[in-house]
Formats: C-alpha cells, structure tokens, sequence
C-alpha cells in the first residue's frame, strides 16, 4: 500500500514551457517522484540552458515536438495566447494514449485553440492550478507551490474518466485538490477572483504612476500605507497577462462593469458624506476575509507575515 | 552619550486610544524606554480593561482630561472623526508647554477639527506614522510596527522648532524616520497611496460578494488566485475608514477620478484587443514594484512571504 502510494503515476512528462508553473512543476515531480523521466522544453535557448543548470529535467528541447515523443503525461505551461501554436508543433508526436493538459489562466479560448489541432488518440483534459507568485521564470518555482491549492480541471464531455482520475492523482499528489468545472464557469468564476483583481491593480499603479502633483518617490516612500499591496500583483508577468486579458475577454468586460458601477456608488457615498452606506460595507468586507482565512487560502497572521519576515528573532 | 541616547525623551506620556496604533507606541515607549510614565486613556471601559490586562501602561483613565494631566506629550490615537471631541476635552486639561500629537490619516481635517479647541500654551504637531496591519484593537499592536517606516509631521507655520525636534527623535527612536511636509501635500499623498487602493480593495471585495453567477464559496476557495491580496486591506477597522473617506473628500474624488479614467481607457483596449497597450502598461508597473522593494518598502520575497511562513521548514 505505502509502494503503490509513492510509484511514480507516469512513465515520462514532458513539460513544455518551464516557467513559474512548469518549473514547479518539474521540482514536485521529482521530489515526489511522480515520473520515471521528466523531459523539459521551452522555446527560449536561453531558458532551457537555464533549466538545465537547475537541473529541473532528464532531457531538454527547444523542439517541443521533440520533446513530447513517448510522454505519457504532456503539461503545457505557456502563455494562453500561445496555446494553439505549441498544439499544432505537437500534434503529429503525441504517443496514443497520452494525456495533453495545460495550465493556462483561460479554458474557453485554450480548449478552441487546442481541441482542433489535437488527435483524437490522445486524452486532451485543460486543467488550471490556481496558485502562483508575482515572480516568473525557471528559478522562480518551487515544490510547495501547489500545497493546499486547488487544480480546476475541465474535461471535455465524453472525456475518458480513467484519464482524468490519472490526472486528479496527479495534482493531489502535487499537494492539491482537484475540482472538475466546464469551462464557462471556470473563466466567469477567474475573472472575479483573479483577471479583476490583477486587472485593478495594474491600473492602480498605473495611475499612481502618472501623477505629477506626487512625485514618484512619494509613492514609493510612503506605499507601506496601503498601495504596495497593489504592486504585487502588478509585477506579475506582462505577457501572460495580456493574453488573459486578450482570451478571456467577455467575462472580463462584465466583471468590470460590475466593479465601476459599485465604485460609483461609493464615490457619490463619499460625495455625500454618506458615512452610514460606507460603514455597511467596510463591514461586510471583513467578514469575506475572515472566511478566506477559515478555509487557509491566506495565512492568519497580519499584513501577510511580513512583519514575521523581516523581523524573525523578535516575534 | 551612550547614557543620552537611551535616557527617557518625557517624563509622562499619555495615550489617548489604545487601539493597533496606540497599544504599538505603548510597547514600543516602554521597550525603549521612551518616557518614564506611559498613561492610557480609552473611552470604552472594555478596553480600557483589555489595555490594562495587557500591561500596557502604568495608570490608565476613561476620562481623557485626566490622563493628560501634567503629560509632556500627548498622543491621540483616536479615528479622524473623533479629533475635535478629544481636542475639546482634553483643552482644560493640558500642561503649558506640553506637545500634542496625533496619528489620523488625514491631516487638513485634524488640524481644522483640533486646533481651535487647544490653548496657546501647548505645541500642536500633527502627524501620521505610515504604518499599520488589517488588525485592530490592543492586542493587534507590536513594538516593531514603526520600524523602517516613516512619520510625516505636519507643524503649523510659526511651530517651535524645539518642540518638532522633540517629536522627531521621539519617532527615531520608534525606528521611524520623520519627514516634514504641509498638511495639503499630506491630505494629496495619503489619497494615492493609502485611500484610493483601501477604497478600492473594499470595492472589488464588495463586487464579488454580490454576484449571482459566482457563489460566494467559490469565490473563497479560489482566492489565492489574486482576490485574497485585496481582502487584507478591506479587513480594516470600518469606523476608521468611514472616517478617513468622510475626512478627506477632496482629494479621495480626485484620485478616484483620474483612477476610473485610466480604467475606461484599459477596458477599451480589452474591448478592441489592444495588447500593445495593455503590454506596455503592465510591462511600467512592474518597475514600480521593484523601486519599493529596493527603497525597503516591501519584503523582497515572493508572495509577501507568505510560502515562507507558512512552510518554514522547507524553505
């Protein structure tokens, strides 16, 4: 029982793109041994030699076609808007039987670009972990990126259900918990609880950015008041999130309308001098984080555990 | 000189408001032994009791008029709303020559709510540590909280250069470092830095619990995917933040203007697929964050550091 638990689930994974997902990716993989070989490609010569001396894989290519020969588990970690491109380059290398997922921010766009130019002898099943840094890049991942995260898969209908029970074992054993979702929902529910969220905070900084009556230096020295927060997500990579903002679109727009007209009834709150409108929801707002905190999707400890980093002896 | 440094700056302190702020200077006084008396004052009689259980002064009085009594400094730590009710209390009650201070987050509203209720014979020296975590209350506050942070002070014109230098190494030795500015320029600054992204955490916290589509389940669960980061600011202490948008109306509308401008222009280029645009703009704030980072403003670790706190061991 305790082999069958720690047998690696495949015999060789090709990771194509080895980025902040696929980098972690390749570290879980092998700490938890979950493949026999693990193959890693990129397009970027100078990434893969970078992965290599990381030692991220058994094998690199900067030919992703190359690189899939004979994998039983194909993970493409690439930007959305370069999804139909890697499944065309790879198509015609793929070994009947294997599963292709990605890990891409949007299903809907990923499965039209991907779907058509898959085989039909291979289990196509999108997939989305949702977790991730600011950082990116293939010193940027790390093993415990996936721990108590959950992985949203969106299988097609008819989808072999052996193959999505491979994979569910796959991202469990990665550390997290896998809920199965069409992707509709999928890109509705990341527009609110992700696109929005980085969508504001590149606005924010932004706006901040272009002030002239506070010079940049006041942001900066002063940004431990509130804005910093804001600048994390906004030194998340630029090139995939302007394909998310490209691909999922429709569902953006409608969060955003949403988000404005709510802002507008605040700023006439505040207008006003409606203190008893901003009171219900400065309240309200409370309770949401408590809940996130309850379910451990965030630490409970103030300002993020900073002040637990940058002073570990006194705390 | 060793001696000098470390001697008490006050004989007596008083603490008006013992909440993150205050119970943080209370800690911080008594670690660095910044005065040789430290009086708390607080109008509920629970937290009073709280305050006292916590040891963090040495007498401690509902009333405010007596706690400053015979007080060299005196500090309200009280919401911006509530500055004109304490000035006006303690007037009668204030030693000649005292300096009193406060923290609130707007500082044209303090001065106009405080000044005319205190006598000539004190010195008035509004200021604001840039400081502060999502908790509240007396237990939520630390001795460390001031610690590479800055404290703008904002002296009327004529102020006595004694009793600003007094407070500036005062707010040294809390580990601050203390910049003089007009209370104009403060009410401006704290607008983008501070008001706009807490207003507009509540707002996207807010958004996202009324939606229909999404339910508020998911949105918990998936929240580390962006959400999360803005649910810490909008976990402030309501009362606080009702005041601070009713305090400093001017300026909050004027950034939230420029801020929904710029927004409409980025729902645009999501609109009509602009990725140019939208490249260039998340490709400049990604150096804003970098520039907090190297000024010591934020932690150069990934995710806040939150993976590190929450996996101590293996990283």
């Amino acid at each position: 029982m305790a082999e069958a638990m720690t047998a690696p689930l495949f015999e060789k994974v090709a990771l194509i793109g080895i980025g902040l997902i696929g980098s972690s990716l390749a570290r879980v993989i092998r700490r938890e041994n979950l493949a026999n070989e693990i193959i890693v490609s990129t397009r970027s010569a100078e990434t893969l030699k970078r992965a290599e001396a990381l030692d991220l894989g058994d094998a690199y290519f900067q030919d992703a076609a190359q690189a899939v020969e004979g994998a039983d588990l194909v993970v493409v970690s690439v930007p959305v808007g370069a999804s139909g491109t890697v499944a065309k380059a790879i198509a015609g290398s793929l070994k009947p039987g294997a599963i292709v997922t990605d890990v891409g921010s949007t299903k809907g766009s990923v499965i039209s670009q991907m779907q058509p130019e898959l085989p039909d002898h291979v289990h196509f099943i999108p997939g989305h972990p949702i977790a991730g840094t600011e950082h990116s890049g293939p010193d940027a991942g790390f093993a415990e990126l996936f721990e108590g995260r959950w992985c949203i898969l969106t299988p097609p209908t008819g989808a072999s259900q052996e193959a999505v029970s491979s994979l569910t074992r796959f991202w469990e054993r990665c550390g997290s918990t896998v809920e199965v979702m069409d992707p509709e929902h999928h890109d509705m529910v990341l527009a609110i609880v992700s696109h929005l969220p980085h969508i504001i905070a590149y606005n924010i900084v932004g706006t901040a950015d272009d002030l002239e009556a506070v010079t940049k230096s006041e942001v900066i020295k002063y940004s431990a008041s509130g804005f910093r927060d804001f600048t994390r997500l906004a030194a998340s990579d630029p090139t995939m999130w302007r394909d998310v903002c490209l691909h999922n679109r429709d569902a953006i727009l409608e969060m955003l309308a949403r988000f404005s007209e709510d802002l507008s009834a605040l700023q006439r709150a505040i207008r006003w001098g409606d203190g008893d409108k901003l009171f219900e929801l400065f309240t309200r707002t409370r309770a949401v984080r408590r809940s996130i905190i309850e379910a451990g999707q965030d630490i409970d400890v103030p300002d993020f555990g900073r002040h637990v980093v940058a002073h570990p002896k006194k705390d």
